[in-house]
């Protein structure tokens, strides 16, 4: 690639120019500085850009080549290409004016012959990343080693039957680690994408859980000892690449953190399109992710209700977005999370400005959901009826039961009392469905 | 209904007769006293009928009305009705020759005004088994009591939101557990079939996990108290009736279970059509509670892989069970658990003949499978590869890695060194599904 | 029931207040007599409230009995029970102000000993309605009969094995189709029910669909001859109650109305909640229908992305029926059709206002998301790039190709000229989405 | 690639050793000399190796790259690796003496940098083909034109927006067709793969309807032009690669071909993961095609009932095929088509040797498969209570009705009449589900 080559066409970041503007690309609804439960937009937000999708993929899928054609992608240099990549992507991170990005370490730099030569130049795109952001609006809200797309993984990395596959798995994830450290990384994430098994036929599910485990207590181990400080996130999903993933979902995560007393250490990374392959909402993976005090940061897409794959396309549900961010608002925001797009365009959205596009209708998807959803906090529009809804808990004889003040003896001979007879009362969905319609 | 009047036309009960018989109803490969891996069949199997489909359910679904007419349906005296209910059913368990049976409390004995009142329906009737069984060979798997027909459960017994309904179930299962505790039950059951929500808007999601956590430890230390031997069993379940049910799978009853501190004295009952409609197989289900430890019975039954809703029908899959059986097998097999039939003639199956069709063909099912998966371990067609696959695991540097004695500085260094490549080996699928074959 | 009790604490209609006023029950956007695109929104929408969920049902699921405890419901006279159930209806359809209504025979009158005892009762309640529409706005948007909740229906209405069950339908549905031409119903419509199969080891395929062709064409015959104007509608839905339907979806109806000649006088009733659980979005499932010329009506509902069943919620997603509704304003808007209420409050909304606040939820989700239809479609938001994508087509050749004035040969001679390299052109898909937004 | 390397250890073909040898690759049950029904059980089941997946597919997937590093697949010269590619995929021919395979235009040549280029590239590999044949015995089932996999299909061929694409199209099947015809190919199959949708807020549906009517009717007015005797099948799948193919499944393709009028010249070509993608078993599929008169030929696989893509793997399931099999035998068997293996080993099974087990394994499933359909037809175990559940529509009334010479006037008097009442009878699902498991 001509590194003097524009790629995109417009040179001057998207601005906020309010609802009823006419022109586009233009945020709507994103006003980043405007001051929402006392925190800008921008920094509840906290929106990522992920290399992998927007610079990486080349608009293939299983049944189709590449689409995109971008000049990156063809060159005999790879790390030239690499480096032309990276000019392309803070480019795209200026004009959208977000604060963070996202990379998996081969997305950066390309593999090398050996372990050594990978993170050697994991090394040197890393430098070039330091430069580019000391210039630079945006930060990194986490990196990752990909223990996924190499056909040393194709049975797994941590899970892999072979130790030595996993000890591969443990020097990429080092240097990776590393890395993100360095660049000041706000997380650090570990998703199993081949983490999971094909057939039950060969696959003892025990001693794989139990290696899982170990790779990651070594990874927390190994933060702790370089003084990484984010948290170490997981991320759910069911299916795909393999038949089963063990970090099926939410609840699944939070039983293997338990199981291998990780929970101090490890937070979640939840993503829509893997909450519902898993036959979950959005909403009811955060939700409880939340309660099950595990919740760490968001992959923001939208996969398709009546697809079986992972289709990663950018979210533009405010309805659905507004209940998460309900959710989240309502225990604080985030910490060290954000929202990441890990999200791509169409492989029929071959052109430059479709990058563009895509992300500013997904940000200003998000903000309206947001601002929603403060509305709604500020109302009290659910949470009233909500605390309303369980109110006899919070009396003397709930709080006895919860406490452990009541056997199943005492409860017994109450509810066998003459004339004892709850009675149940409305659960008002319809109402509730309506009121949310207000709001967004 | 009659007291003298004959349901059945059969009057002998169902005997082994050999695979070649052309007679019907007989057993073709049920031969309860064969010797396997040192115990009798029908000591391995531990064959239940369950009451509530077999002579509870009238034969309706959401679109349509009763379709069975059972004369003990059609009466105005309850307590009547429900003794010559147990007169078939009884007769039922003589034909098929089964040694176990379950049931939930309003099965057995019609509910009263009050509490008191229904408890005192379930001893008179828990008086007539309890007489039945003294001369029958049939005992009891396991009891439960059902907290999901009735109205006051609409919106959960121990996740509601009100504690006097809470209270109410508590009274209700204390009933159940101290009758299967009276009739020699071997588990008890807890199904939380509308322990979930229906919309997250008017959910509080922790404190409703909370209320559940405290409801099972209640059950748990009244087990303890009256001096009841055999476990506790939560059933997974993802969804119906309710959105989103909390015993959802497996790992999130293991999570549940292991945030409540109840991985001791609880176990689960699994069933096919739960594990299919959570996403899983039934082999994953079962494999995946024996790796954690909690496996306990098996809701034996098939799901149609196409329909979303739990059309609980009688298992006939041979290949699926066989890979089933293999997994307990070779773990030992049952303790307390057994295969209870969950499962349901369809509503078009309104001869009383179709009852023991439907029992014998998947008795015959089970068998031919679990002879299957006995001659699978005893080739070491399975577990012979499988081993050999994990060999690493098994030297020393596997051993050292798993045991803790490595750190992610270790084996990075390793994976630096020169010339550290490590290749995959084929998962051999394909040759391993036709060796499946050979046995099935 | 007391005759003289009310049911409805309200007894002025719900008024249109404008989106910015706090009470409720209001409408916030359906005003009525708002003109859009030369009609009155009242005229475009069509609102019909239906007889059995609103009326009928019980509040009962397959894991649980009553709810709702209707009045009506409990009683010893079926025919005073139907009377006081008609009067809550027509109750309801004032106060919610809608134009049309909907019923199957068994939902106004009770069934007899006898068919002809049926019709006996069917006809005095038709004799009740026609007394009340003399004094009432309401009007019959469509009637039909209940071929699949009676178990003689078990194995299916016009595809049963045995005809004679099939001449009973026949029977049933005369009644039916001649009291809604008495009552000045639009249209007639068949929902099969029962028409499919549960397995196909009982069920002979094309017999099956021999007895519905024949069936069908029985129907339209006897329209004709009793000079009923209106078209007979057919209703896609692809399982539940039984495993398979015969209507599956649009384009499954679609051929067999073209097999059995019957596209001239039938149309197509389509459901939300049917769409997706036949794997199509609700905007596939009407483009289709409008496409191929068969569009009819739409039962209008939503149903759970990630539930498997018919869970007729209301509809309330606006970004969803604002597609919905280009569609058929882009066509012309309905012509005998409207949008049927097949939408059921949740067993848990147990309070009257339960009903109101779900009908006017979602009258208020349509009118919102039919402005905005209206408003995309005067700004050609969606219509102008379509226009110009398919630009091609227009031209010359494309027509001479579609006229079919070119060979294969002629084309593949034009192909292989030299430098003949059509270039793709970007499907823009995110921004078209982003676009949709401005307008939801 | 070397042309003197040996790709596989074997070196002589699989042979039939019956059903109790212990080595392997051996058939155990496709002894295909065997006499059933009047053939050789080779000619009842028409086994095909397709190129694409065996040869072609390097073990990627969206999540992975080459796992196989097949020789062939790394060169220079893309005409030498297509002839190496040749030499090995018949090879395996012979290994698995198989009676077919089948092919796309780009599995067998390379495409050039123009459309004349790729058609002479195809010529140069079909005359090698030519000579292979002149002395191997496998035949050519079926020939297809790959019209999805580069980016000028990306929005469709036949489908495209643009006609210059579907012109590209056109010149790439004739091609494909004659190459087909010359090989003596028994049909020609068209799979639209990109014939489809991503989003309908692009799509102009009905247009792109009557696009692809004239598509095929060009296909097949040159097929009558050069003579090509074997019927055009298409292959019904209802999503993926796109989100809606407008092929979705059986009934709709006869619709289009009803609409378009090609039921006369046009088959299906049904595959069993296409099928549940569609939400029907493969059962129901050839049902539903043989009972619409449309069924041509199978494209034999299997895919996971939970997950939502094509998995393609091979079939194993000897109950499903024996179920297909028997409704293909009760028809008389195949004419023009077979069971092609569009099936693909696990990207995991890297070994040469995998790709013999798999196919062994299938083609053994099928013939035992096949043998139980023969023995089960023989014995009318199914066909002889299905003539006895229907009996009722062979007799006058029933014949009557479906004769036309009822008129719903007819028949609703005679269900009037008094007495009236007919009775629903057993469909007797289990005992028909166990008798099945006693033949497979």
């Amino acid at each position: 690639m001509n590194a003097s080559a524009k790629f995109f066409d417009a040179s001057t970041p998207v601005a906020f120019a309010g609802k009823d503007t006419g022109n586009t690309p233009t945020f709507r609804w994103y006003d980043k500085d405007r001051m929402v439960h006392g925190r800008r937009l921008e920094d509840h937000l906290r929106f990522a850009v992920c290399y992998w999708h927007s610079f990486c993929w080349p608009g293939a899928d299983p049944f189709g080549g590449e689409t995109f054609l971008r000049p990156w992608h063809h060159g005999s240099d790879p790390m030239a290409m690499a480096r032309a990549k990276a000019d392309v992507a803070f480019e795209l991170f200026r004009l959208l004016d977000v604060p963070f990005f996202t990379f998996h370490d081969v997305d950066a730099a390309p593999e090398g012959a050996s372990l050594s030569e990978s993170v050697a130049n994991l090394n040197a795109i890393a430098d070039l990343f330091e430069a580019k952001m000391a210039t630079a609006k945006v930060r990194l809200l986490w990196g990752t080693a990909n223990l996924f797309t190499h056909r040393r993984y194709m049975a797994g990395a941590a899970t892999n039957p072979d130790p030595e596959i996993f000890t591969y798995a443990a020097g990429q994830v080092r240097a990776a680690l590393e890395v993100t450290h360095r660049l000041g990384g706000q997380n650090y994430v570990l998703w199993g994408g081949r983490e999971g098994y094909e057939t039950l036929l060969n696959t003892d599910l025990k001693r794989e859980l139990d290696q899982l485990g170990r790779f990651v207590s070594l990874v927390v181990e190994h933060k702790h000892k370089i003084g990484f400080k984010g948290p170490i996130l997981i991320e759910p999903k069911p299916k795909e690449p393999t038949k089963h993933q063990y970090d099926f979902d939410v609840a699944t995560c939070y039983g293997f953190l338990a199981r291998y007393d990780l929970l101090k250490d490890v937070k979640l990374n939840i993503e829509q399109n893997h909450a519902i392959l898993a036959g979950h909402s959005f909403h009811h993976e955060v939700a409880l992710a939340e309660a099950l005090g595990v919740f760490g940061s968001l992959d923001i897409n939208r996969g398709d209700d009546l697809l079986g794959w992972d289709t990663d396309q950018f979210a533009m549900n405010v309805g659905e977005l507004a209940l998460v961010f309900h959710e989240i608002l309502n225990r604080g925001g985030f910490t060290s999370g954000g929202l990441n797009f890990d999200a791509k365009i169409r492989r029929q959205s071959i052109d430059p400005d479709d990058l563009i596009h895509a992300h500013v209708g997904s940000m200003d998807a998000c903000a309206r959901a947001f601002l929603a959803a403060a509305d709604m906090l500020d109302a009290g529009a659910l949470t009233t009826p909500l605390a309303d809804r369980y109110g006899g808990w919070a009396g003397a004889e709930g709080r006895a039961i919860l406490g452990g003040q009541r056997s199943l003896a005492d409860l017994s001979d109450r509810a066998l009392g003459p004339g004892f007879d709850p009675q149940p009362r409305s659960g008002r969905q319809e109402y509730l469905e309506s009121l949310v319609n207000r709001y967004v």
